[in-house]
């Protein structure tokens, strides 16, 4: 256990889409259940941009992003049994404390204790930041603030992976790819030789098309409005396109015509509330599974009419793919270590750049040219 | 193989929501595929009920209505070669050919061929009645029509049953009680100790609810509007009740009150569309599972905010329970005659009438009096 307070560069977002500022910040020791850990590689994700932008939520500045990340532990708290200095980790911004209802049940991973919460910039033990610049308190996102050389979690939001495990690529595991990739494989389950639509081809609907390739599908249809997004989706196993904007009639009707009545499995990866329901209306009758994973704005409304429900499909959300930061994330390390799932994550990352240029990363995503963005924090 | 024309009493609807006229009907030997029964046994449903009275369907009179039977084979058409005259079966409302994709699909039993179709009067094989009277077709109804001493059914909408099975009790099988039971043994599986909440007290709700108890839910929650069901629901295991007019707050939210958070399995069996929408909304987020039974208006619009799917809900639909009409309900009744299956028939059928008093089972069911009133053919 380490009771010194660290001095440490960390990028600091002072206002609402100002670049972030790498300074000099003090990190206090981990509490009790609560892990110090070093940071190795960081990825940038879009909510990261959301919250930094601001738009329409409450702002928390100053605050330090960053939720997808690789890192090393230096010290715990009291408390921490499971992890000690040296464990490498994954930090998530969602967790898993093992004794809530949603922790002992096989379904779910909504743990009532650590459940991802934005407005939040505190750590819950103390409602105090475990960051500041000169005594004044820097927030915290999301429980896990990786944009920094050392940061404080809960350890119910780590997951403790395989030493052997490179860094600086299964840190995209933290967050959009075990989305998608869980939405697929956890919960629309296509069954080898059925047919996937996938709605919104960016990181995390790309890491569905993904799941879809790892479960055999025998079609994988990516739908977008940005038809630039298609000769990228292509490599992941994309099989065909459908671009809304080039038909009359619905997307669900498009992709009904296409495959005879309907796709068995679908997964929504926009946000968008029109394309939840075309991804729940494009399924087909009988068996077709709909998943949704985009975070939707706060008055939309799902809308169908109830006969699509009768002609039994099913609907579904799924919130981190449905897995359990701590149980299951470790297994997906495991599996990619050894090729059991065929995930190609260097696929996912387009550029990398050193901590100095942590700017960079958010430019990239704005212009939308990249998928992940590795951000080095000892370069 | 019969090549007689039948003359049999049957009761003939000829207008709309006027009594039934027992008569003399000529019953047309069976064709390829058909098969001619002498109908034993049968019940009235809420969907008879609801065609007779024609409000806001395509009238199409005369008809013979009925679709909940037990009969015995009498002849076979071309081509039927797993039945045979002597053979006990109950007719369903909907088949299996056993060919098309849905009948080859574990999950649907959604039979292109024989899919319920209300506004058909005809048989499928030549377009054409097998009912007369003095050479003036009268219209069959989902091409079972029960009412009859003899009917022709495609045979793909036959259940060939063990004739040791008491046909006056299975004969409810045909819809109703199936539908409701598989409803929540099928769908909405809930495990042992859970908690369900079924909205809709009918025969299809409580069937809904006999499922329940014999899944050994934990709590089975009654919903009605009408306090009268729920004396009659007691008997079949619910342990609590729940009149969403006793409520100034929505009744999803009473029933969320009620179990920390929302129930594991929800079943709606009413048809009223805010039903439905309760019945999505009061399952816990996590894990929790609606499935929707009744059927709903041409116009309704089912409508919720996605972040209650997002949360890891999961919404169904299910017609005739999920059960395959041939291969899975002689299965059911070979489990409730050996007692796999703790399954109370008799609490269904609070009536029975001989054929002769056929008008009296709509009096009944109009009145809300009956369950099921059995129709005694042979009386
Ligand atoms: N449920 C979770 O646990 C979880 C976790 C991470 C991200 N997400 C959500 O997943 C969604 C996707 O994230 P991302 O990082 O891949 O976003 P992204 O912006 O990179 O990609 C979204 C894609 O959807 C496309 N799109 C938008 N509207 C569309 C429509 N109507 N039809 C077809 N395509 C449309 C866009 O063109 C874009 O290519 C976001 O809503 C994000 O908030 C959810
Ligand atoms: N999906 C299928 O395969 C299938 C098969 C048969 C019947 N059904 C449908 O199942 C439904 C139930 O059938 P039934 O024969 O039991 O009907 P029923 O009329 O006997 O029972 C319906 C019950 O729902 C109650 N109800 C109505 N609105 C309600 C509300 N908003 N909240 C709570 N309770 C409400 C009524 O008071 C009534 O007690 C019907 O819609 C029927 O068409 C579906
Ligand atoms: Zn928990
Ligand atoms: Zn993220
Ligand atoms: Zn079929
Ligand atoms: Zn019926």
């Amino acid at each position: 256990m380490s009771h010194w307070l660290y001095l440490v560069a960390a990028a600091v977002a002072w206002e609402a889409g100002k670049p972030l500022v790498i300074q000099e910040v003090e990190v206090a020791p981990p509490q009790k259940n609560e892990v110090r850990l070093r940071i190795l590689f960081t990825s940038l994700c879009h909510t990261d941009v959301y919250f930094w932008e601001a738009k329409g939520q409450t702002p928390l500045f100053p605050r330090i992003f960053g939720h997808e990340a690789g890192g090393i532990v230096e010290s715990v708290g009291e408390g921490v049994t499971d992890l000690q200095p040296g464990d490498h980790v994954l930090p998530v911004f969602t967790g898993e404390c093992g004794e809530c209802r949603h922790c002992h049940s096989e379904e779910s991973n909504m743990c009532d204790l650590l459940r991802i919460n934005t407005d939040r910039g505190v750590m819950i033990n103390d409602g105090q930041s475990r960051f500041s610049i000169n005594g004044k308190p820097i927030y915290h996102f999301v429980g896990t603030s990786t944009f920094s050389e050392y940061t404080v979690v809960h350890v119910g939001c780590l997951a403790k992976i395989n030493p052997a495990a490179p860094l600086d690529k299964v840190c995209v595991l933290s967050c959009g790819i075990s989305t998608g990739l869980g939405a697929t494989l956890n919960v629309a389950k296509p069954k080898k030789g059925q047919t996937v639509a996938v709605f919104g081809l960016g990181a995390v609907g790309l890491a569905a098309v993904e799941g879809a390739r790892i479960a055999g599908a025998s079609r994988i249809i990516g739908v977008d409005l940005n038809p630039v997004r298609f000769a990228e989706a292509k490599k992941f196993g994309c099989t065909e396109f459908v671009n809304p904007k080039d038909y009359d009639k619905p997307v669900q009707q498009v992709i009904a015509d296409m495959t005879d009545g309907g796709v068995d499995r679908s997964v929504e990866c926009t946000g968008s509330i029109q394309a939840m329901i075309s991804a729940f209306e494009c399924v087909h009758d009988g068996w077709g599974v709909a998943v949704l994973v985009g975070v939707p704005n706060k008055d939309d409304a799902f809308k169908t009419h109830p006969m699509n429900l009768l002609n039994e499909r099913t609907l579904k959300g799924t919130f981190f793919g449905n897995y359990k930061p701590r149980t299951d994330i470790p297994r997906v390390v495991e599996q990619y270590l050894n090729k059991e799932l065929d995930l190609e994550l260097e696929k996912f990352i387009t550029h990398s750049v050193p901590f100095s240029e942590i700017n960079k990363a958010f430019d990239y995503m704005l212009k939308g040219h990249s998928l992940r963005t590795i951000i080095r924090m000892e370069d």
